[in-house]
């Protein structure tokens, strides 16, 4: 059967120009479909004469019934085909990014970054390899990117969100939507990163941010909580100015609130036991004004 | 803003080739936008160096990250009104598929068919008016098709059912897929209907079957339930033959079979009575045609 | 307290003109109102001190939020009693609506119409009396009828569906809304008929006339079916103009369509027994069409 | 259509004196609505004679059972126009809070008061301009404050705790009822704030303060926890006072308990560390004043 839906395929790829078209099922004209001659539904058109007790062939409209059934069929079976073989892909990034996840968690036992982190990297080529697979796939049905979305958008909320982290670690800022469609080599013109899933993978990566500053606390990194901070701050109102519609979002959105409250009562236990100080001289006096 | 978001959109339209495009947003780059250098967010790049307690102008990440999320609430703005400009349309088409309920009532009251259904096709030039405003909508977002699918599909699934229910009371036959896309002037390479979204149609189609058979006979068209039976069996039979994976659709189609129940049994009281013969003596044989 | 609270209502109504007031919370002003001189919030004021250690009396600005929520506590206080006053009045309602509802139980055992509805009219006149009381609660508090509402609604729905029972059983019509205002004494000027507790309780009505219809031709009544099914075509029909955008009443109207099925399909037993036929004589010949 | 319908409200508003009706739907007296002469309804009136299978003109109870419905539809109509009306406010004055917001959190990051604050009242302006716009659509509709409430609500509260913070960040002292409605422009007779909106507000703003409270003392203001716990010690004490029976204002309340506790632990940090003393040298005897 596969062999026979990729013929569909290449058949329908050679059409001239249909840029746009957001529904593939007009790609398989009667006419060229092999499977036509086959009379597989032979039961069918039977059926169609059982009721009225005749034994007469099939009428016309019966026999375009059966025709327009059987493309369905087909286009079924292999929408259903293609499923599978995204969620394979997408089944096979989700181990990726459990590996990628093990490795990073040595930060919380504050392993030094660069080590950490390069031993994570050392995954993008694996993830780059996958979403070049998922667009190929996927560009074999023009106009059908959000069609399959939901089975690979989750894994990708995930990629996004340890990316920004390991970016975070490397670079104190924010991983940009145009540098995590980089380094996962994905094209915008042809297979891009959905802007919502970078934003809720932003969010995940929030969510890992207080608990990164407790543990560089423990270890005596007293001036990471002040940085964070205003990493996660300047996030926070970034995010602020957007109208969310997506509830989905919206929620994950509402969660960075209290990564932020964390963070500061970090900031705050430090600050008053009077560790921030020693790392952090001048910096901080601009912002001690006398109370009013 | 809807201006501005719009200058965006005809940015991108004159973007040369870039036919397949799944990601709309790669589609404003920062150079192009209007709202660039309104410098609206200097709140946040002032922010960005509060926590630091510098004065000193904000970084290049600062910036980057203010630019990226300008671009994305003008997205998200924009989404949303493309959001509502497309229920807006949805709620129109629902409107006329009420009016077109109320007309096929009155075949429940044995009123003629060609006088019901005459009426009820009054609206379908009103129907194409509106899958025509909605197809423009679409045209405007090369490849969202799919995105935003789930805002007219319920609508969608209800014309079919109508539609399909009037084409059967003209011709005893299906409605279909490429005539339902004809009589609503739907173009598969621009616009098309949804395969499944056609399937679910012919389900709901389906559940109006017995009702119909019930007011028939007692109206005294004892013919009737023979006819439907020959017809829905055909159309069961062909279901079966698909590989249902989507849950929605599947589930419709399991309520089928007890619409097949119902008139089998109606079928039955009405042979069992002897009323089925009186009536049914050689109207059938122009069913009979050799089938091509 | 309840004394306390009445005498601000008095004092409120005795204010000239207000006659669109949303809110009647302005309704006490804080000279006027006896419990201020009472010292209750002693408690607060020194509590107010408290922390900043001083034992001075209250700033003016904890004076003032004392006064506050001293007024607060007694609105809140008179509108939980309001609301205690009203379910009181609205659980007796319920309680002569299943008196109502018992009476008409025996036209299931086909007892003669005239015996039952009389029995059940002769509740009407307290119904009456428990609406009096209603609107003059409601009327102490201009404006706010729909701010309580939710606590008599239920109730008023039942009320409406037993009397449009009835009133169906008396003349084979339609209770309009303006009748069943009428019935139970309502004003529209003063204290009206929500036009969706209406329509809600139509709905509910509906729903009892299927088992009607089995039980009336159990008893030998066949030409009930016919006039049954002629009510509720009709009835469903009107409904269906209706933009329904209220969920519970959308819901509450989907229900209808199974009890017209069920009443349909009686009727279709009755028909095809040749049972209609002895007491319908030339009025449903016209409904005989030739099979085409 | 809408301009059926606000012919509708103009007649209705030119009625003598209906100042306290609960209940719109009468307003629209059958003889004065310009599409009773439209007869569009003539479907329903044929399909009242369907079954009885005469083809005499529809008795009177259908004609006035079509009336009836008419007049529903037209009702119905208006009022999901009127809450669309309402939504479309409501939705942009929580646009006007998010950038309320947006200015406040810059408090967080110890900028000062007067020049946070201001931006942020900049916005005031804008809020009193849509609630003008809320009030004068309300009015159209006496007595139906409480039955469109819910449709700003949420956005209402949200405002009162801004503005309340706001408040607070300027006199150190509560928002009382009667400045919110000024601040908004509300005037109770007409268009009033509603206390439990107000009070839910009130709480919402207190979920603010330990957030504020932590960064001010990172900030080195240590006489905040000092100044906050006792606006807010003052503050639970009020509400307490209160018989809560609303469900959703005694949660909210529940949490201010937290707060209450969050801000009591840093005030307590800061005294166990001597840091309070410091600071805390007279400040404080302005707030002893005599009560009056």
């Amino acid at each position: 059967m596969k062999s026979v839906f990729r013929s569909v395929i290449y058949t329908k790829l050679s059409f001239p120009i249909r840029p746009l078209n957001p529904n593939p099922h007009r790609a398989a004209p009667l006419a060229l479909l092999p499977w036509r001659a086959a009379g597989g539904l032979s039961t069918l058109s039977s059926m169609a004469s059982d009721v009225s007790g005749s034994n007469a062939p099939s009428s016309p409209t019966a026999a375009a019934l059966e025709k327009q059934f059987e493309v369905f069929r087909h286009q079924l079976d292999g929408s259903g085909g293609l499923r599978e073989r995204i969620r394979g892909v997408a089944s096979e990034i989700e181990s990726v990014t459990r590996i990628i996840q093990s490795s990073l968690l040595l930060i919380h036992q504050s392993r030094p970054i660069p080590e950490v982190v390069e031993k994570a990297k050392g995954q993008i080529p694996v993830l780059r390899e996958l979403y070049s697979k998922l667009a190929e796939i996927i560009q074999e049905y023009p106009g059908q990117y959000y069609r399959y979305h939901g089975d690979w958008r989750t894994e990708t909320q995930t990629v996004v969100s340890l990316l920004a982290f390991m970016h975070y670690l490397e670079t104190e800022s924010l991983l940009l939507h145009a540098e995590a469609e980089e380094k996962l080599g994905l094209n915008p013109v042809e297979f891009g990163l959905d802007v919502e899933d970078y934003l809720v993978g932003i969010c995940f990566m929030s969510n890992d941010l207080p608990r990164y500053v407790v543990n560089q606390v423990t270890a005596g990194d007293y001036d990471c909580p002040r940085k964070v901070l205003k990493f996660l701050t300047d996030l926070h109102a970034a995010f602020r100015m957007l109208n969310l519609r997506n509830d989905f979002l919206r929620k994950k959105f509402d969660g960075m609130k209290y990564d932020l409250r964390r963070v500061e009562e970090v900031y705050y236990d430090v600050k008053i036991r009077g560790l921030a100080a020693k790392e952090n001289s001048g910096g901080d006096q601009g912002d001690e004004q006398p109370s009013s």
